[in-house]
């Protein structure tokens, strides 16, 4: 490509709610155009970022055997009805009405498009297993579109969703998926991790994040260093500590914290570890009856230590507590006849559920709040001040340090953004809208559903969070808009530069390079600042000056000078610095 | 590609709502799947072909120095409030609210969207000129959704826009794009034309549709068989004709024609050619006053030959015609005292201004209605019976037989798919949105535009209008799913044909041929019908009765029996027999 045929568009400022450096960067890179919030046009050159990894997706996706199709963006009501999710999914789901006053949906998935044509196409189980996928437009009316491409609303996303007999070979085919995934983000050139998640309602580990690393990540990402453990905060779990409970040492205290009502505080006041408190987090759950109204509510009291983080996810799949809601303050006063921030489990006006977690459990000597404002009780103990809690478990997030449930080391913790998701579905598409094929023994059965997403237009937003600095972005080889950018000084005054730099560009050309020629005559500081912001990771200068001495300049992305190169060698040096 | 890692799924009957060829056989073939009224799921099979579309159209425009980028699908309303569309497009434009309640649409075209990028990229003449494309989902809530991806709601359209500094450089910019048209459909292998169509009120002849000849293609199209000549049914028009009229030698005679009120009849009745009765046509146009209330109206009567029909965007462009309706029937009653079925232009009881077309205006001894049920006038003649028309011009389509407008033959109508469309825009969205850029002499104009579109999703079912027998599709190489099948019969008993096919696979897949294999073991018949069905143009069969004699069976999907082709040949022979 020559710059003269294409569109060079770069900015000096970026616009002024760009909060994060993608965000900046593709905006003044001239790779994004904002149409409106959440909403962008993919430039030139930022579509040929997409395209790069469109087609690494794409070619993992067909070796690893799914087959592509493409479906439509417009989708009628009556499927997101059959599923219940027109109903159940929230403004997220943009829902329009066409001329007939019919109702239709922009996709922002297509589970039940592909369910429905699976039940189609799929009859007998000789047809399984099939895996089909598109690459298509998607839309997400998020609430609070922002960080450019990362959170929009219109995105393109990869949707593959599996299909067959079994649990098993269902199983099978998620992991040739994260197989594939695996390939798909090793040749991005990014560092990723893949990280186990939580699968909600379906259990079991069959759901992992790959999420690339970089500092300004929304989701904070657990590994172990010594070895291969690695989920995201909500799923991750510490070593379950092991017994014994110390013995009690200290006699139990009313002890007064005047306005401090925060553990933080109440460790500083008394000169002791945030470890040695624990906080009082007060949950409630209701009964409802058949028409929906409260019946009955249950009121629990779970303590953390101080410095521990309830994890929602993991407290809601306790016994009792899916669905728990905070306690109201009204609530809080009648069973502890004080308000919040000197709440405890000792001396309450009505009878709670006791939850503890493992931590907790084991602690002897701690210290809490007295149910009084203003005053802590320290020196508690198990058994002698309280009862045993009605339940004990793990209760929260796990913190940097805390031993790997693996028991091969410590835990460490980095920031991530989710790239790709693959998810063991079950059956919970098919039988809601009887997708079955015919088994061997000629029963119907419901399919054996994964689905496995990759955010196209995401993944060049996290590339550039992790890889770029303050002179512009840095691309991989694999998703840079052009690999190589020659860079000719003066090409319209000098016959040598203009001539050295065609037959370069030639030759590149014919060797399957992917090579701009940078052909617009500007200045020598303005063209190299357009390159380096755009990231394009190899250049050559060619001038005047070189050509004398019979060499060009080369210079990677990341160098921090220039390599003079033969310029008779230039091509043979540039294909060995390439990225195979 | 193997047909066990495909999907191939064909179907015996046609969906009950499939009035043509392309729409059953792409349903049949398992290429496109109906999720609702217009709204397809693109099958694997079905991508396959759009895919080649996409990438030919792609190598072309590329090719003719447009760059690509990728326009929003949800697009906000404001842009189109700019330029008025808005309000001023029907319900085609699907409209939608986001959850702040902002007004939205879905692209039906880009012309905001681009000009808005214009205005904002292109700055100086020095930038000029530009051609920005998209391949990009669209969507038009037809009111009558019908014949599959012929006239579909959802669709792909790959529509460019072309940026210049003057008309000048505009048309030169068109001719670019009208001729990359050619290559475009040149290299599809279909046959078409490349037809003037009118160009609105921009004038000038540079507006071409790009029409897929199909005896049941929608459109009439207008061609000199001995000349370059060609326009759309809209645009055509026949070499004028020459005086001197003829000279009276009927008297002019109340005839009775009881019951009888079309031309065809009366002509039939009295024993005459239909060429020499004529038809009146009452229409009106309305002078509104600044509130849009009617201020006055006038009625038009307009006279063509009985064999004519009118041809409404010629009359709509006449002197004080623009904007022209029917007349009612109290209008025709008030000024012809007579209900239509027997309106001529003598024994009015209020005047009209009357119109009469070039072929009228030149006949004399003719009939046409007598303002009195169950009568008409014969004999009459210009001058002596009623006075010269007001106005004389082409009203009428053109018909077989007209000669040619530039002198060269006789006119010929066949039918036509439009699939592509080229047009100059001039300044219509540039100045209501403001698109402007600096000319050398520093001074502000006006971006001169141009729109180019291909029906990317239609052209396959136009392919197939065109190229089909009663077994199924038959593909132009350059569109096949799969260029080449290879069907082994008994690959699943014989180790020898699995041998030989999957030997010439790897070499034919290794040559970069596009070829699958179908390892299905299914029947030779149903096999054989499969894949005439889907249309692959190249068949190889392997058989054990063949390898015996070291011969495969090849053929065409056109050719009426198989050729024998020796074993060791296959390939070579093979290549020999694809397009280039």
């Amino acid at each position: 490509m020559k710059a003269s045929r294409f569109l060079v568009s770069t900015l000096k400022e970026a616009p002024a709610d760009a909060e994060v450096a993608s965000h900046r960067l593709m905006t003044r890179a001239g790779m994004i155009k904002k149409l409106g919030a959440g909403i962008y046009t993919y430039m030139p050159m930022g579509l040929r970022v997409i395209r790069k990894v469109e087609a690494i997706v794409r070619e993992e996706m067909n070796r690893a055997g799914a087959v592509e199709m493409t479906m439509p963006v417009v989708q009628p009501a009556e499927l997101w009805q059959e599923t219940g999710r027109f109903d159940k999914m929230g403004p997220e789901l943009l829902r329009i009405k066409d001329r007939h006053d019919r109702d239709f949906v922009i996709q922002p998935t297509s589970e039940e498009v592909v369910t429905d044509i699976a039940r189609q196409e799929i009859r007998s189980y000789k047809q399984l297993p099939k895996n089909f996928y598109q690459i298509q437009t998607k839309f997400r009316d998020e609430r609070r579109p922002r960080f450019g491409l990362m959170r929009g609303r219109e995105f393109i996303m990869k949707d593959a969703y599996s299909f067959d007999r079994s649990p098993e070979a269902a199983k099978a085919s998620y992991q040739v998926m994260a197989q594939a995934y695996r390939r798909i983000f090793d040749r991005f050139g990014l560092r990723y991790r893949a990280v186990a998640a939580d699968s909600g309602a379906i259990g079991g580990d069959l759901s992992e994040e790959f999420q690339v690393i970089a500092a300004t990540g929304e989701d904070a990402i657990v590994y172990c260093p010594d070895s291969d453990y690695a989920a995201n905060m909500e799923k991750a779990e510490a070593l379950a500590p092991t017994g014994p409970r110390g013995a009690a040492t200290q006699q139990m205290t009313k002890t007064p914290t005047p306005g401090k009502s925060t553990c933080e505080d109440v460790a500083a006041l008394l000169g002791v570890p945030l470890s040695t408190t624990v906080k009082s987090l007060v949950l409630a759950t209701d009964l409802l009856d058949d028409q929906g109204a409260i019946k009955a509510t249950q009121v629990w009291l779970l303590l953390l230590r101080g410095d521990h983080d309830m994890n929602e996810v993991k407290v809601g799949k306790l016994p009792g507590l899916a669905g728990f809601r905070f306690a109201t303050v009204g609530e809080i006063e009648a069973h502890f006849g004080c308000k919040p921030g000197y709440l405890g489990p000792i001396h309450m006006k009505q009878p709670v559920k006791l939850v503890a977690d493992r931590e907790v459990a084991l602690m002897a000597d701690w210290i809490c709040g007295a149910n009084e404002p203003d005053f802590h009780i320290t020196g508690v103990n198990w058994g002698r001040d309280l009862p045993e809690p009605d339940l004990v478990a793990d209760l929260r997030n796990v913190v940097a340090g805390d031993p790997s449930p693996d028991g091969k080391g410590v835990l460490a913790i980095e920031r991530g953004i989710e790239v790709g998701h693959v998810f063991y579905l079950g059956t919970k598409y098919s039988q809601a809208m009887n997708a079955t094929f015919l088994e061997e023994d000629g029963k119907p059965r419901p399919l054996e559903m994964g689905c496995y997403g990759i955010g196209i237009t995401r993944l060049p937003a996290a590339a550039i969070e992790q890889n770029h600095d303050e002179r512009g972005i840095i691309w991989p080889d694999a998703l840079a808009p052009f690999t190589v950018v020659l860079c000719p000084i003066g090409m319209d005054r000098s016959a040598e530069v203009k001539a050295a730099a065609d037959a370069l560009y030639d030759q590149l050309l014919a060797d399957g390079v992917d090579v701009l020629l940078d052909d617009r005559n500007e200045r020598p500081g303005a063209m190299f600042a357009d390159w380096e912001l755009i990231g394009v990771p190899h250049r050559l200068v060619i001038s005047d000056r070189g050509l004398k001495e019979g060499q060009f300049e080369y210079q990677h992305r990341r160098d921090t000078a220039a390599t003079k190169v033969p310029a008779a060698e230039a091509a043979a040096f540039l294909k060995g610095r390439l990225a195979v």
